[in-house]
């Protein structure tokens, strides 16, 4: 088994024994860039090393020292000794790019001899000693784990009693002190002298890497990005070129594009005269890359036929790191650059258009978070930085929001219309406050989850949401928010909620809004090229199916009837319907709502015509439409002719223990058939309506909360009868079908008995993941903040579908429905169909759609195009 | 194919086409009894009728034509002609007993002319008339569905003109002149003459019996009792013999064994001069079978020799119809008899002794449903009949109970220490009332299904209980109770309460104690002889477990902890506990409750060991356990040193949307480590104490609600932690198991996650059946109504298992979990672990034992050993 490469025997490819920083190394050699000479030990060893006990085999010592004796050879120089010393700088490199693992170690090989040596080489002597008690600080700090502010405090010293600011500035006579300083630093920690055998510094080096491997840090990264911790790490011995030789001599990093707009430019910064870290320490300014053009023009222009190269040969944007030793450019690490959301859409726009790459590549390098950011306006983030936020609660729903607070749903709409910009801030909201939520800025809540009523709705309308803010509490009598750490603001005072974050600030942050952007219609547009799952959008009004059709939806996954009983007219007959007592009252009332439904589902049929529509029939449990206020009580006892008390008494009956699981969804129907006969009118009427404008459509009627083929069956009926009375009367042939959400568990094991009745059925995975889990969404977030403190939990099985558990009864519910209804349509209309993570899994699973917010519809189609690309190349391997 | 069976052809085994009176009349003729001739129309006939949209077949006609003509040769009478006239008996008997269809007709052949022969021939035209007029009104009534009152009004007129009560004191003139009218009545209703001719007549009956078998109410008894609708009836047609020939004559039914207690000796009644519905009709007060004794010793004796004969034939208790015409005696029919509980178990008991039975056959011979009755005192039905209940409840724990109306649960005890006898009236139950639970006679509340909290605490004590009895309301400020119906109670009135039917009546209602009882003992200890699922029981507390052990538990299936926390000076301490913010707080206010469990755990154990206990952990929300009393408060925030308003917004912040899918269960002791601390403290010091007694036992601790395999091990370890330093303080080893409860519908899909684990699993199918359904227990009583209503549940899916959705995920945990872990042990605790149609589930998917409550521990184990008898016997097939 070898255990060392030499750079000349890897290439990219090999990222797993030699990892990524070792493999790229390799490749630029084969390529002929100039690569200072070196070696890699491999991943294998270091696994060799954690068998052995935590040391370094013999065999491979042997292999790392011949090695060494090669590097001598092609260098001409010698290890840590002789006329022309060798040093070398010994750096990790996993398999996978690993922040939390120690980095890397410069100028090894160093000693007292070799200082000697090479300042009668170079006769640089403060390059020398810079050199020196660099090495020793980061040999103390990186191999012995000694406090590196010890080393700095010293640096520090000599700064102050010279009075210069930069390190630089101090002469050699300082630093030769500082080296001996370190050293005695050194041995006073530990108790023992700073090594001066070479071979042995860099055998510990070696050992450190590898043991870095095992931190704590790098083992929790690992353990919250799924990696391996079976992968193990790599180590780059390189010999040393040195940016620090002098004004002629620098070192810099720099990117193949700008990284925040995706120019094609070379944008990077250098410094003159320095080692690698001085460059992000921060202690010299660095210069931009221009300069570089104007101050070396010949090392610029090579270094941008070495970028133009790297991006060819790695078909991306390039993130490199250089140095210039005397005069001699040496490149250093190459990797695919980070960059922003914006970034990321033009570089793969741009080079779908050099032709570098097709743009399946393109959607593949896109991140959906990435293009999350883009879709909502954020808060300046120079501006953030300088801020303390004044609390926190959950990133519910993304954007930046700035308002003056505002606890009463109706009051907003009010002073909208006189354009003033409020944040409504809630203990929790109710449906009933859904006009008030459309109307402010943003949404603050101190109770509920990330799919709390705040939450979810919030998402579907595109308003910026910060909810389960436990700390906050509202004082109705004072007029004022407090918050636990005893900030308290008045009703009307200036706040500003960031949904990226779930952090709250006081007053005013100034926002970056993102305008139509051609780029980004153009990235999107590719999307619609992939046959993949479809996308469509939850609306429950014309607005958003507006903006459902312009972001892309193929049709309505799930519109909400609920959401059309809640304005002032509706809800008032809505009520009365609630609280009669007899169906001929009941009918009566719901009479008076018909109308509207019927003009709601035109104006929505109309907007997506001919594209299919599914409308959910009444969901939420009855109480969550009662009148809490005195005046709207008293209102309604007139209207029905009953005392207050006689209200009171009913609306009493109508709670609840756990109304989650209580009278709903199509119980409702089963109890208060009328309702189902009335939505089903206005659905019929509304698609004759259409017809009469020469518009089709064919309605999908959902019925929520099944648990039983007979229950759905019943409520079915219900729904033809009536569609078929409507048809004879007009005279008129309608298509329509009916379906069911899977929301219970028991549905998803019924499903081969409902399938045989139903045409199609959508995944309400919100209520299903409550069920399978008996997790509140509303209360769960109060104990999920200890499952995750505890490790129990990664993340909020509500955020994305917890494929385990909720996706083996979905796939429990796919089997049996396609043994019986081989034909039956599956979407999904929970939160977790707008989910980049949840995505793949339902196009696994074979669902012909996924439903979101209509926010979210070109994330979720980024997420469809992705996991159909993948599907594919893994059909290729 | 053959449609038409003489007796003689006949057997008892041939029920599926002969019926069950066919069979059986066969079956009798086969062994010798005295049947009069006759022969059966089968089943299959009957089906063809329908296939034949309604008509009779023209050869089945034939063959029962032919069948005429051999009942002519046989009886040497001709048929409704001739000088010696054949008439006949029409009657129903499909393959399974069913009420709902259309009975009998009798003296079918009559007409004019054979009633003037008939006259000369026995010179009694009174009873020739009498059988004439009968036949009309029958003929009317059931083939042409005339009503009857029209018949019964006119013979009622008669009666008073002559001023006579009795039929039988009639006149022949009279019963001639009603035959004429009769005939006019028929005419009147249908406009068509009375038929005279009796093959038609004949047809049209056979006909009539057909088209009963698909009336409305045999189709519901079908649908109610699961019987198919595709067996079909039989018709039996038979010589006529005339019990209302006069003095010498007479009809009666008999049971071989008096049918409420199980006595050996013939039990029925008979009247002479008579004809079979005037026994059962009332008109005339039958006599005893004693009386025939005397009468007539001759018949008497024969009519006992064919009892015993019957009885050892069929090996079981007969019930029995019987004529005596002019002296001599036929069986009309012979049928295995209703009896009581009582009288089934003595029967039972008898048989085996007497050699007739096996013990596994007598064990198969008791419904547990009438052992049920056995094991409750109920009122006495003599009283019952004569009062009207005031309101009626959900029969949610058997028994009968009679008391004062307590509205307050501390009341309670109280006035049981004064001996006086409470109801318990509630708007519902919480576990804060269960000490008041534990010493009122009974419960009634106005909210909660079958399975709330009233519901299951009372079935677990044995107390009577009526539940979500939803016109009641409770007036606390008037001091008093109402009825919707307008009925008001005071508190402090007298109610009788009825578990067995849910009824409520206004004051005290004489109730039947059962006493001890030798022979029901001796039945139990043959239930023991069975190996099959074990019977644990779930008991909290030491009384509990004396009568569990009484009862013949194997063991405590579960101990609910949190109804240790209820007794006043522990409510306290936990209640600090929940209040307190910090966790040595907390600590300190559980190192209070400490001893409190010890002592608990360690009274149950004694009680129990050496059999296993499993002891679930806090499980209930904590709100459960918070004051609502001011005074309560006041005391607490004392203690704790904070306002009251503090504590009440601490109150507030713990109240939750859905309690019952919130901070509960396992997930409490995420957060609360400490609780689990205790708990498992006080259980190991628990058995160190009775280590000391040299008594052992293996505690099995059970963690609630778990969801997921981290979660359970996060909990098991602070379990594993607590009693490995206990067992090191005191330097002894203890064994104990730690399992969960499968009461999620993940935890059953994440079974082979948690099964690596767990030692052993428990099927909480309460919250199962919750969670699958999305039902909450306490809520779905209002809705569930409208679903048994239409139809589209036959039962409270949380009375007994729904073995299609949630038996179905708990095959999948048990595949699941014994795949990873076949030592695994399995049981059941919820509600339906005592519930008989679903302990044989339980044993047919590989429980090892259920556990319920101690009451019912008796009837489980009838239903286990009846479930693994019912398995052997199929085996055998």
């Amino acid at each position: 088994m070898k255990y060392v490469y030499r750079f000349e025997e890897g290439n990219k490819e090999m990222q797993n024994i030699l990892g990524g920083k070792g493999a790229n190394l390799s490749e630029m050699t084969k390529i002929g860039l100039p690569i200072p000479k070196g070696f890699i030990v491999t991943t294998e060893a270091c696994l060799n090393y954690y068998e052995n006990q935590g040391k370094i085999k013999s065999n491979i010592v042997e292999e790392i020292i011949n090695h060494i004796n090669y590097l001598e050879i092609s260098t001409g120089k010698t290890f840590g000794k002789g006329k022309n010393p060798l040093l070398v700088s010994v750096r990790s490199g996993a398999p996978v790019s690993m922040p939390g693992m120690m980095d890397s170690i410069l100028n090894l090989g160093i000693t007292d001899e070799v200082a000697q040596t090479l300042i009668k080489n170079t006769s640089n002597p403060k390059f020398v000693y810079d050199s020196y008690r660099r090495f020793i600080m980061m040999y103390a700090n990186v191999v012995k784990g000694y406090p590196r502010n010890l080393f700095e405090k010293k640096l520090e010293e000599y700064k102050n009693a010279k009075n210069v600011t930069r390190d630089i500035d101090l002469e050699a006579e300082d630093l030769k002190q500082l080296v001996e300083d370190y050293k005695k630093i050194y041995q006073n920690v530990g108790g023992k002298e700073f090594p001066n055998d070479p071979t042995r510094q860099l055998l510990e080096a070696i050992s450190a890497i590898f043991r870095s491997w095992n931190n704590e840090r790098a083992i929790y990264y690992r353990k919250m990005n799924s990696i391996s911790d079976h992968l193990g790490t790599a180590v780059n011995i390189q010999e040393m070129v040195y940016g620090n030789l002098g004004e002629n001599s620098g070192t810099g990093v720099a990117f193949t594009r700008e990284p925040t707009t995706g120019e094609k430019k070379i944008y990077g910064e250098y410094l003159m005269n320095a080692q690698g870290e001085d460059v992000v320490s921060g202690v010299r300014t660095p210069s931009h890359m221009d300069e570089l053009k104007k101050q070396m023009p010949d090392i610029y222009k090579e270094f941008c036929n070495y970028a133009t190269l790297l991006e060819k040969h790695y078909r991306d944007m390039q993130d490199m790191e250089f140095t210039i030793e005397n005069g001699k450019l040496y490149i250093l690490q190459t990797r695919n650059g980070k960059r922003t959301g914006m970034a990321a859409i033009k570089i793969a726009v741009d080079f779908v258009k050099e032709g570098m790459i097709t743009k399946e590549e393109a959607i593949m390098r896109i991140d959906p978070k990435q293009l999350e950011q883009l879709l909502h306006p954020r808060f300046d983030e120079n501006v953030l930085k300088t801020l303390n936020p004044i609390g926190k609660g959950l990133a519910a729903s993304p954007g930046a929001a700035v308002g003056s607070i505002c606890i009463n749903p109706k009051e907003i709409k009010k002073r909208k219309e006189r354009e003033e910009k409020t944040i409504l801030v809630r203990m929790e909201t109710s449906p009933e406050d859904i006009e008030g939520m459309n109307y402010a800025e943003g949404i603050l809540t101190a109770r509920g989850g990330m799919t709390s009523h705040a939450a979810v709705v919030a998402r579907g309308m595109g308003v910026c949401c910060v909810s389960g803010c436990e700390d906050l509490v509202i004082d109705e009598e004072k007029g004022e928010i407090n918050f636990q750490n005893g900030i308290t603001l008045k009703f009307g005072d200036i706040i500003s909620i960031d949904g990226e974050t779930g952090f709250i600030y006081k007053g005013t942050i100034p926002k970056k809004e993102i305008t139509e952007n051609v780029l980004l219609q153009e990235f999107l547009s590719w999307l619609d090229e992939i046959d993949t799952i479809k996308v469509r959008a939850n609306a429950d009004n014309e607005r958003d199916a507006i903006q459902a059709k312009k972001m892309g939806a193929t049709g309505i996954g799930l519109c909400r009837t609920e959401h059309m009983f809640f304005s002032k007219e509706r809800i008032f007959s809505f009520r009365k319907m609630i609280l009669s007592t007899t169906m001929p009252e009941r009918v009566k009332a719901l009479n008076d709502i018909l109308p509207y439904q019927r003009i709601d589902f035109y104006r929505l049929f109309k907007v997506m015509a001919p594209n299919p529509v599914v409308i959910r029939y009444l969901d939420p449990p009855l109480h969550e439409f009662l009148p809490k206020a005195e005046e709207e009580i008293e209102e309604l006892a007139k209207a029905l002719h009953i005392t207050k008390e006689e209200i009171k008494e009913r609306i009493h009956r109508l709670k609840e223990f756990n109304p989650m699981m209580g009278h709903r969804g199509c119980r409702l129907m089963i109890t208060y058939p009328e309702i189902a006969i009335m939505q089903t009118k206005a659905i019929m009427e509304a698609v004759i309506l259409l017809k009469q404008e020469k518009l089709n459509i064919t309605p999908e009627i959902m019925i929520p909360l099944t648990v039983d083929q007979k229950e759905f069956e019943f409520v079915k009926k219900i729904v033809d009868d009536t569609a078929y009375k409507i048809m004879r009367d007009h005279s008129v042939s309608i298509n329509y079908e009916v379906g069911t959400m899977i929301e219970t568990p028991r549905a998803c094991i019924m499903a081969n008995k409902i399938a045989t009745s139903a045409t199609f059925f959508s995944f309400g995975t919100n209520d299903l993941t409550q069920l399978t889990y008996g997790f509140s969404r509303d209360d769960s977030s109060k104990f999920l903040n200890d499952y995750y403190k505890n490790k129990i939990f990664i993340e909020d099985p509500f955020a994305s579908i917890d494929i385990n558990g909720v996706g083996d009864l979905m796939k429990i519910a796919i089997d049996h429905s396609k043994k019986v209804n081989p034909k039956i349509s599956l979407g999904i209309c929970g939160e977790h169909g707008g989910n980049v993570k949840s995505i793949p899994f339902c196009y696994e699973i074979g669902l012909d759609y996924v439903s979101c917010s209509p926010y979210r519809i070109p994330i979720a189609k980024l997420a469809a195009a992705q996991a159909k690309i993948n599907k594919k190349e893994k059909v290729k391997k």
